[in-house]
C-alpha cells in the first residue's frame, strides 16, 4: 500500500465542472490519479470525439453528464426540452463509447462508468423528460455492457439521487424545510447522500480490484431502491 | 358476462400492421372493442398528433411502436443507426401522450399502454441502440405513470421478449435450429410467447378490472426476466 | 365466449377464509370455476399434503398464507414470532409443491399462484420478519418457477400491497387520517387496490390464455414498486 | 494515506472457514481490521448471541453463513433438507442483528454486511430450496437496512454468484468443461469472479466512505444479473 490507490492511472472525466465532476476530480487526484479533468459539453455530434481524442489514451473514462433537470407536467412536454435533454444526456454516449473503445482495446481493456440517476429505477413525478434520457443510459450500459466484457472493458453505471451536488440540490433547495422534510420521509439514509462519498465510490470501480463488475447498475441513493 | 369483454371501449392502436399490432387488434376486436387501427409511423414531429386526431377521442392508446432492431456492436454504432431508432421508438411518446391526455382528462380518464421490450430490464448484445431506446421507454412510462395516475389515467408497460412477431421473429428465424436451441437454453418457457397470448394480456390490461395498476412494468417474455 | 372464461377448471385455494381469500373464492365461482375453499392453516408439517389429497385434481393451486404482519423493530424481534411467521407462510410452500406436482404431472399441467407481498421487493420498517418470510415465497418462485416450466405447471407470484383486505387494512386502520395520508403520498394510485381487482387478476392468470407466465412475480400495489 | 483503510476497525467474521471467509479475514486484515475469525455454524438458536458476546465490541459484522447448496429438484424437496438450509442460512440473521445491535447503537454506530446469493434475484433449476432461503436473507435486509439506518448503523447484502470459492465451486467443478462452457455462455465476465475481488468489494463497504448504502444488494455475479 505504498502507493496511491489510483498511480498511474488516467481518467477523463467530462463535463468536469458541473453535477459529481468537481468532487470526481478531487478525489481520484487525491487517490493519485492523472486526471483529464474536460469541461466541455457534449451535445453537439462531433464533441465527443474531440474531448476523447484531445485525452489521449485513458484507462478510464467517467461519463459524467448533466444538465438542469426540467419539472414539467408530463403532458406538458414541448419537442425542444426533450431533445435537449437527449442531446446532453443520451446520444453523447454511443459516440463516447465509438471514440473510447479502440484504444482501450489495444491497450488490453479499460473501464467506462456513467454518472447515472436512479430516477430511471423509480418513478418521480415532473421528471418524465428527465427519467426517459437516464433510462436510456442505464439500459444502453446493461446491453454494452455485456458485450465490451469481452474486450476486458468494465462498463458500468451509477444510478445516484440525493446526492449533494450543485447542480441538482443547489443551497436554496437545501435549505428549504420542506426539502429537509422529503429527504426524511423518502430517504432512509435521512440525509443527501455526500459528494465525497459519491465520489469514493466511482474511485473504487476505477481500481483494479473491481475489474468483476460488468454491464451492472449501482444504486447510490441513501436507500431510496434498494436495487 | 352477456357482453364482451371490452364493449364500448374505444382503442387506438398505432403502428397497426406491424410488431404486435396485428394480432392486437384480432384480439381486441374479438373482445369487443372498436379498434382504430392506424398504419403511419410516428417518426415525424407532428405524426403523433395527426393519429390522435383523427382517431377522435378514444379509451385507450396502445403505443405499438416498432422497427427492425439492428444488431450493430456497440462501438460500431453510426449516429444515423441512433437518431432512428429513437425517432421511431422514443421521441414519438411525449408527443402521444400530449395529444391523447387532454382528452382523456375531460372524459374522466383512460389507458396508455406502451408495447416496449425486456431488453431494457437485461443487457444482451449487439443490441445497445434498441435497448437504449427501449430503457427510455420504460423510464418515461414509471414516471409519467405515476403522475398520470392522480387523473385516473393507467400508464403502463409490457416489456417483451421471445413473443411471437413477424417484426423480430421471422419465420426464417423461428426455423433456424440454433434459435430453437437458444430458446430452450435462455427461456424457462421453451418456447415463443404467442401473439395471443400477449395480446390477451393486453386485452386485460385495458378492461375496468386493471385500473389498479399505474406507471407499471410487465414482463412478457416467457420467464426470460422474473421482473 | 358462451361459456363462462373458467368453466370446467377445477381451483383449490388454502386458507379461504383469509386475507384475498373471500375475494379470490367470489371472483373465480363467479368465472364459472370450481372453488375448493379450504380453511385449515397449513402450519402443520402434515397440513399441506391433507388439504391436496382431501381437494382431489385441481387444475390450479392458489397457495393463499396469511397471518396478521407482527410489526416489530428488527433488534427486538424473538424466536416464537420469526419461526411462528415462517412456519405459516414461508415451509407449506414446498410441502403444497411437493403435493400437487404430481398429480398435475399426470394431466399434463397445471397452474400455482402464491398470494406473496410487495414487502419483499421494498423495504419498510417494522417489518423485517414478515419482510424476510415474503422474500423466501418470492425467491422460491422463482426458482421453482423456471424448473416447473418444464412440466407445463406455470407457478408465479403476485406481489401484493395496498390491497384492501380484512386481515391486514381492517377498518379501523382504514378510517385513520394518518392512513389516508399515508396512501396519498406513497400510493401512486391514492387508493388502495380492491380485493376485486386484485381477484379479477388472479383470475386472468388462472385462465388458458395466461400460459406464458412462468417463475414470475407481479407487484400489485397501486404502483408502490414499478416491477 | 498513512494508516491502512480498515486500521482502527474491529471486524466479526462468521463462519470464517468457509464461503468467504478465508477471503475475507486475509483481505480485511492486509487492509489494516483487527478480525476476529469465528468457524461456528449458527445453527443452534443460541450459537449466534455466543458468537458476538464473546467477540466483544465490533465496528462491522460479516454475516458470512453457508453451507453446501442441496440440488433437488423442487417436487422432491424433503422436509430436513429445507428445515437445515433455513437453520444454516436464514434463523440467524435476526438472532446476529438482536444481539449485536444494542453495541452498536451504544458505539454511535456500526456496519452488518451479509454474504448473500444472486440467486435471490433470478430464478436457477434445482435449487428451490437454498434460492428461498437467500431471499429471505435479501428481503429481510432491505426492510431491517431502512430501519437500522436510523441508529447510524448500515446494513446491506451482496447478492453474489460465480465467485470462486471452495464451497460452492470446488475445483473438480471448475475443471469441467461444461462448467466452464456454462461460465463463458451465461456469466458476462466470462470467468469466475476471484475471492479477492469479492473480499475487496467487501472491504471497501468496511470502510467509512461507505456510509451512504442502507438496506442495499448488490449484486456481485460478474454481470448475471445487473441490479
Amino acid at each position: 500500500m505504498s502507493a496511491l490507490p489510483l498511480s498511474g492511472r488516467r481518467i477523463l472525466v467530462t463535463q468536469a465542472d458541473v453535477f459529481m465532476g468537481p468532487a470526481l476530480v478531487d478525489t481520484l487526484r487525491l487517490q493519485g490519479a492523472e486526471v483529464i479533468a474536460d469541461v466541455r459539453e457534449l451535445a453537439a455530434p462531433s464533441a465527443a470525439a474531440a474531448v476523447v481524442a484531445e485525452a489521449g489514451d485513458v484507462d478510464v473514462l467517467i461519463a459524467n453528464l448533466a444538465l438542469p433537470a426540467p419539472r414539467t407536467p408530463a403532458a406538458d412536454v414541448r419537442e425542444a426540452e426533450w431533445q435537449q435533454v437527449f442531446e446532453v444526456l443520451v446520444h453523447p454516449l454511443p459516440r463516447l463509447v465509438r471514440a473510447v473503445v479502440p484504444a482501450m482495446r489495444a491497450q488490453g481493456g479499460g473501464k467506462i462508468i456513467v454518472m447515472g440517476s436512479a430516477s430511471a429505477l423509480r418513478g418521480m413525478k415532473g421528471t418524465s423528460t428527465y427519467s426517459a434520457a437516464r433510462g436510456a443510459q442505464l439500459a444502453y450500459v446493461q446491453s454494452a455492457g455485456v458485450e465490451l466484457a469481452a474486450d476486458n472493458i468494465q462498463f458500468n453505471l451509477i444510478a445516484q439521487n440525493f446526492v449533494d451536488n450543485p447542480t441538482y440540490f443547489p443551497a436554496d433547495v437545501q435549505s428549504n424545510p420542506r426539502f429537509q422534510d422529503r429527504l426524511r420521509r423518502e430517504v432512509p439514509l435521512g440525509r443527501l447522500v455526500t459528494a465525497a462519498e459519491d465520489a469514493a465510490f466511482v474511485a473504487y470501480l476505477c481500481g483494479p480490484t473491481a475489474n468483476c463488475f460488468v454491464g451492472q447498475v449501482f444504486p447510490l441513493c441513501g436507500g431510496w431502491v434498494a436495487r
